[in-house]
């Protein structure tokens, strides 16, 4: 395999090498990569903005994550943020600094998952910025999205009543990062062996390949259903729950049974000692939306096939309850991931 | 001086404890901090973008960077690229990446210097994130601006006989850097010197402390003056001169005794045996705009106090020329800092 030095192109040469066949899909882009700024035409809509970084060692492995991917995700968690304001991602400008560890060729494998997404979403890249850097990958993307004059959804619009709904399946990708874990050990422990991933291809790809639910903010806009407040699941869905309460000024219960889970996330769980609601409620990197809708709007989304509605906003905001499946009323807890570990090393020493 | 660690806050807490008391001044502004991403109504206006990274060991030297300026100039570069769109910055999204080796104490002096930057050129804070990184501080800038419809200015529109115009004077940041770096080797060799830095605060502020020419945006609006092409000097202005030669697919004659240099900037390059016209050419790190204006707009530019004419295009994209004070033609060449340090060291010699 070939490598080309970094150094050896300069910034402009990198950057050309990377950005060059760079497709402008978006009739809201009037100029692009190559002058100081890019220039965008909102046609009359808002303008909705949002920043992530990525950093290795940090945010990703690169033990486990290709490259390709890499560059997707980063994408793709950046368009989750605009989805989650019910806008229509349209540009992102995505900024890395590298060490010289990495080559060219490397770097291009990193774009090729950008350009990719890009082409998935319909974005268009419009800028960003190279530098080498001490240590490690870091890639820092900003998204912008347009959205019709009042249809912005903020955390903060819940009304007590409201219907809390979470679009597809979640802790996929939480059970994915446990397989990848999985066979890190065992590959450390013994290097021949084969890596066994077979049969566990969906939550891997909800781990490594993370999508935006653009296509349920786009079928929202059809139905006419605007959510009173939304935020995408991104920590987990616990923590999410409780940005939206603390947003609106609300309490929730949510329904143990109503939890959306793939049955192969479920028997993952299983396989791994996990309790499945714990990895739902706490997994996180789902990318889903989460969000509140009126009453009224029940009939628009019980049927639903890419949303379940999962409990309710009530008044009091000290009411954060779950209810099992066996109608316990529980404290609805946010652990994050190092509370799921734990509390699978609890119930199982 | 009290230290607070980063993770005694975690992240939700040090992103509190650094926007606390923003301030949102820009009507465009609907929704700042705190929710999924920002909301901006450019009302009917267009709008720019553009991102700029700054890594340590590369772009700045904690040595001889305080961490407010670091903040002020991180936000002031990348309103330079907006200047250089014709365009009124409007919001910033800020990012870092920081090490444990810094307190909490050391990101506010950072952010103070942000939100110096803001309120100096009224520009909202609306968004960002923040990391841990492995070694080292990264600043990710992106900026918006707004802009009227046909009002924005590329590199590319230059005509052949097109004035050659630049605000401001040149070279005053890069003899900045070279007293910072004088001070350093001394201090090196003899800690307990004191540093010499005494009658060179101008040009020590072009260096640490660099402005965004917003100033010269509005005025050429008041006087109708729409540039042909435009670029901003960070880089050194005979490299920006080649931008906008390449873009517009022209040449170039530039005249040595038009060059605008301070002329305390003038004495400092002497003082350390530079070329003054060379650290004007490939200083750098200016931030002044770099333009072109149609000969029809000779008057408003003639005597304007901001503004000198330096040259003019021409239709031979071969030809790039500078005549020296003395009547001779040569080629304009493009050095870069290492350039002069050398042709320096070649003079001395």
């Amino acid at each position: 395999m070939q490598r080309t030095e970094i150094e050896d192109l300069g910034e402009f040469g990198l950057i050309r090498r990377l950005t060059e066949g760079t497709v402008l899909r978006q009739p809201s882009t009037l100029m692009g990569i190559g002058d100081d700024a890019a220039v965008i035409n909102p046609e009359g809509k808002r303008v909705v903005v949002s920043t992530d970084m990525l950093c290795e060692g940090v945010h990703f492995d690169l033990a486990y994550v290709p490259l390709k991917h890499l560059g997707y995700k980063s994408i793709a968690v950046n368009l989750s943020d605009i989805c989650a304001m019910n806008a229509i991602p349209s540009q992102v400008t995505v900024s890395i600094a590298v060490s010289s560890r990495f080559s060219v060729e490397a770097l291009e494998e990193l774009y090729a998952g950008v350009h990719k997404a890009c082409a998935v979403y319909g974005v268009d890249l419009v800028g960003g910025d190279t530098s080498s850097s001490t240590s490690g990958l870091m890639v820092t993307v900003t998204a912008l999205g347009l959205v019709d004059g009042e249809a912005a959804v903020a955390r903060s619009g819940a009304k007590a009543g409201d219907l809390l709904v979470v679009s597809g399946d979640l802790g996929g990708a939480y059970m994915g990062l446990q397989v990848l874990e999985r066979e890190r050990v065992v590959f450390k422990s013994a290097p021949m062996a084969q890596p066994d991933l077979s049969g566990h291809e969906g939550i891997l790809e909800r781990q490594l390949k993370p999508e935006a639910r653009t296509d349920v903010v786009r079928e929202m806009a059809d139905l006419k259903l605007k959510p009173t407040s939304m935020i995408d699941v991104s920590d987990g869905l616990a923590s999410e729950v409780f940005h939206l309460c603390a947003a609106s000024g609300l309490g929730v219960k949510v329904f143990e049974e109503k939890l959306p889970i793939d049955p192969h996330t479920y028997e993952t769980a299983r396989e791994f000692n996990l309790d499945p609601t714990l990895c739902v409620l706490s997994g996180g990197e789902d990318y889903e939306l989460l969000f509140t809708v009126a009453q009224d709007d029940y009939e628009k989304v019980r049927n639903h096939p890419k949303l379940s509605v999962i409990g309710h906003m009530v008044d009091d905001p000290e009411i954060k309850t779950l209810i099992t499946k066996n109608g316990l009323e529980t404290p609805l807890k946010a652990q994050g991931w190092d509370g799921i570990a734990q509390s699978n090393s609890e119930e199982t020493v």
